[in-house]
């Protein structure tokens, strides 16, 4: 009786009811990723030590395997993995030849990292990515597709009010070069530009922005013109985001914008509504490491939503393995800190205790034989149904139905069995009524319905 | 270039259509298993030494974790979870009070066990377990519950030709002690009977069980009575069981005789045909470790089906961690090696490339807006639709297409989109027609049915 059986800390585990909600995350993402013809892999849990090591990675953070007596044969140095992005590459490397390109894969799969405590943190936790590879040069429509894709799953998952900003990572540069701002100063500005809407509640003027470049640039009118810049892209309509770059006669920018346009007007066809979409030449974050087109994703009423998913584009994925030139673009939604997300700050609209819809009553023997015969039927009609496995008292039954939250409950007894009849009990509006036995299934699955 | 991309040893991974089937059949034994109100739960990959110790096994077995400069917190020495059962018993301990019972669970999740290189054996394998727990007696509808789902199940896997063999523990043993075999040697009898099936190929004379047995009781009279005695069950319909039993006249057969029944005839109201269940009287290989009924699953093309199927049915969960008693029985698939088998055996009856339905072709940039239209539109129907990423030479995508497997190809030319209509090529009939393209996805959803 002195075995520790309390959860491992950061190891999470989900009741019964809380494992149904986390069930149909998975089911609404998955079905979003298929329907945009996205294939489901898995990876194996483990992978070598070079592997994992291959990418920069915090030695620290990455749980190893041994075993009694470990036996040296051909097996390197195994750990779990930390993300599904470097099982991506190896097995793309691995089976170049045998995939067809575009390859399109999502993963749905726990990852594994020794993290210190920290809130919204796991150490084994859920990542749900997607990712777009080729063989050649990768088109602006396969973003398009990651970003729809995880619009229309996001949407399905209750997650109203967020807003995709979508940015050219030239865009920023090229405006700032255009001011004579160059390397160091630079990457200084965009840092501090990156920090803005956590430094500044006054979103018009940017005041300690406006502050801190001042200080850095020394100059009040170049800074002006920056905070204009970032102002203008935030309210203005495309229209009038077109009308200004056009008058600002900078052929890049035009390149530039053609592409975002490009983007945008895909991301509308494809499904995405405008209000959920900004152009917003201000995103800077990833700058430095992505090529090509940036996005994030803000969320009103959680002000990290962006460690909840993220996004990239590279030029290479698999250019640790082997020679061949692997574009890729990819996003990831971080399914179990969503979940822990969504549950801390009650944003749940979903909320059932059971999937099962039919307690069939267990009254006395002599029954038995038309009551599984009316739980068969239920069965092959797919319905959920549950026989209570003893003949014990009525009330002791429903009491059982009450406490799990099971909806319709079916008595047969004598009487109504003469009659071809079954008592059925709808524990939601506390009605009784008979129904026919015959049309069981049917009358139980109507009554879903309405 | 000198990273090791190959897959680890007896860690399988799949390519994309293998994974389409292991998908297939998650989903398969999942909606069975919740039609018959089994709850979804997930545990932990990790499990503490003092847990997975708790039960009998070669620790040898067991992945241990570690981390550089592990810091010895609260930590204790953590391992992989090598079955579902101790997960199992840990959390209905942890949670005992929360659970609702009887408590039905299943479980599909991958187990981690160190073996030594065998056929059909891996080191990373899924099973799919279901478990009904119950803090009281539990009673033979459990078995039942058990049983017909996994028939179920197993069915609808293509598992055609099984035989789910049932039997009362103290059959064969109240049989034998009444013609005065008892301890060793009725261990070494069961032990012979046991191994009947592969000792000889006759299956009415078993004339190698026949030499063993008299060579062990030195009595031709009393070994005749133990082979007819299987050959009768074997043989027999129940009533002829029943009326042999009757005058047998033993009180005690009458009553375990009685509990067979029982099962049997719920299993056959719960769906189980006939043809699928013989009660077996020499089932014997559980007779010291389970109590009351056991099973056992034959199938025909596969001599050790059991390997990828087994039963229990224990008087206590959780007696290695709490003081409550919780009787229990179960059933597991062991879905990796299920599929190997299948795959190795070629017995697979569904073969797919690809879950996307349709492919609509990217011809030119000015048709996009229309392209995209028709994919949001047929995506919005459920339809797994993929557009080609750029626009290039129609023998490519169609080749492309036929590569991936991909049913449907929808072509928008000028012409066409003119006209309303959109071109529909069935690439597994080869034929050609125009379709509405208003009416699109019902037009495509039509075609896939028929």
């Amino acid at each position: 009786m002195d075995i520790r059986i309390d959860n491992i800390s950061w190891f999470p585990e989900n009741l019964p009811e809380e494992q149904i909600v986390e069930d149909r995350y998975k089911d609404i993402i998955r079905k979003n990723y298929l329907k945009a013809w996205f294939n489901s892999i898995e990876t194996s849990l483990v992978e070598r030590e070079e592997v994992l090591c291959s990418k920069w990675w915090d030695d620290n953070e990455i749980y190893w395997l041994h075993r009694l007596n470990w036996e040296f044969s051909d097996d390197s140095k195994l750990g779990l993995r930390f993300d599904l992005t470097v099982p991506l590459a190896r097995y793309v490397a691995l089976n170049n030849d045998k995939l067809v390109y575009p390859f399109k894969r999502f993963q749905i799969q726990k990852v594994y990292r020794w993290e210190r405590a920290q809130r919204w943190r796991y150490r084994e936790f859920y990542q749900a990515d997607i990712d777009i590879i080729w063989n050649w040069e990768l088109p602006l429509l396969a973003d398009c597709e990651i970003i729809s894709t995880i619009f229309n799953t996001l949407n399905e998952l209750d997650f109203w009010k967020f807003t995709i900003n979508i940015n050219h990572k030239d865009f920023l540069i090229g405006f700032l070069e255009k001011l004579w701002i160059w390397e160091d100063k630079l990457l200084k500005v965009i840092s501090i530009i990156d920090k803005k809407d956590k430094l500044d509640n006054d979103k018009i003027n940017f005041p300690k922005t406006r502050a801190l470049l001042e200080e850095l640039l020394w100059d009040k009118e170049i800074v002006s013109q920056i905070i204009k810049f970032i102002l203008l892209w935030n309210k203005w309509s495309l229209a009038k985001i077109e009308k200004f770059v056009w008058s600002d006669n900078e052929l890049r920018f035009l390149d530039w914008f053609k592409k975002l346009k490009e983007v945008y007007t895909s991301l509308l066809n494809l499904w995405v509504p405008k209000r959920y979409i900004k152009i917003n030449p201000s995103i800077s974050r990833w700058l430095n490491y992505y090529t090509w087109i940036v996005f994030e994703t803000f969320i009103d009423w959680f002000e990290s939503f962006w460690s909840v998913s993220s996004w990239w584009r590279y030029d290479n994925l698999t250019w640790n393995f082997i020679k061949n030139k692997y574009p890729w673009v990819g996003w990831s939604i971080g399914l179990s800190r969503l979940l822990s997300v969504i549950w801390a700050t009650s944003k749940l609209n979903y909320q059932i205790k059971t999937l099962t819809d039919v307690l069939v009553l267990n009254i006395d023997e002599k029954y038995l034989k038309k009551c599984l015969e009316v739980v068969k039927k239920l069965r092959k009609a797919w319905i959920n149904t549950e026989f209570y496995l003893e003949h014990s008292k009525i009330s002791k039954q429903i009491k059982y139905a009450e406490n799990k939250g099971i909806r319709y409950v079916l008595i047969l007894w004598e009487d109504e069995i003469n009659r071809w009849v079954i008592a059925m009990k709808d524990m939601f509006v506390r009605e009784q009524k008979e129904i026919d036995i015959l049309s069981v299934a049917k009358i139980i699955k109507k009554e879903m319905k309405s």
